[in-house]
């Protein structure tokens, strides 16, 4: 027997990523957690209207998204307690650019996206930029075959019940596999 | 130094969830990963164009997400393998219905919510489903202090980098608080 507690939204975890933006000549760094994958080349990232770095956004329509790893949690939470309209957040990481304008990215970030703003939805209190990567820069140490090896990332993860920063537990299991068991 | 691994989409791992639907009286249930938290009350389902799920709730208006436990892997897995076109899924779960019509859930889910559609986004391969919670129920041992307590949900993870399923680790800061000694 379910206990009903409402209308509440149950989506979580959910990967927290740093968003980089500029704003005349000033970089700035926002938490953003409530994200999401669109389609295999499109992110949602849900930025509440009132924060400073949508303006940027809107302006060079290009964002960073760079995953912090457990051991930046302090920056990682520290830069979404604060506004870029009061406090600059250029320097609490070293910043590095791609091809894109309007995009710095995170030097200690082991995973980071550069991207270009392909819509926005216009939600009563946020709005959502939907964007897709241009270049992914990965450290050599998480890459594994080539590809990204989340273990080696060590992504926080977001969890609005309990306002909580898990970490990534164990791979267990593979996809489009395990269920072939199942049939059987 | 970084390298350059070209346009990936690095959003992982997302939340798994269990994608509950039903035509012409058959239930249907389908494993997505690709979500995302559009706001505080809103969610996004991305769905090849090509699922037998789409029709049933574009005709419905409706839907239901339904979180699995780790333990229920090879069923959450074995359903994202067959299409409900070809093969009966409803015996898979036992499932059961709240307030809305077209929207099983699934009993031995820890948490599972039913769902409006608000919107569909009409991507170039998938239908994005914005969808909003009408009741979200529980298992009473997944609550703590009234909300939901992911270390007894036990959610799976995606990874499409890998292909792998990922546990749930440890939580190991407060959100909104960790970050204050930064500022010291």
């Amino acid at each position: 027997m379910k206990k009903n507690i409402g209308a509440v939204n149950a989506l979580y975890p959910t990967a927290v990523v740093l968003v980089g933006s500029e704003l005349e000549g000033v970089i700035n760094y926002i938490n953003i957690a409530h994200v999401g994958v669109i389609d295999m080349r499109t992110i949602s990232i849900s930025m509440g209207k009132s924060h400073h770095s949508n303006k940027a956004i809107k302006l060079n329509m290009t964002l960073s998204i760079n995953f912090p790893s457990e051991d930046m949690v302090v920056e990682a939470d520290y830069i979404g307690l604060v506004s870029g309209s009061r406090v600059d957040k250029s320097k609490v990481f070293e910043s590095f650019y791609g091809e894109l304008k309007g995009a710095p990215m995170i030097k200690n970030a082991p995973v980071c996206m550069e991207c270009k703003v392909i819509n926005i939805l216009d939600m009563p209190n946020h709005d959502v930029f939907l964007v897709q990567p241009l270049n992914t820069y990965c450290e050599e140490k998480v890459l594994l075959n080539g590809k990204i090896d989340l273990a080696a990332v060590k992504p926080l993860l977001f969890d609005m019940h309990q306002r909580k920063y898990w970490k990534l537990g164990e791979g267990f299991a593979n996809c489009w596999s395990v269920g072939n068991s199942y049939k059987k």
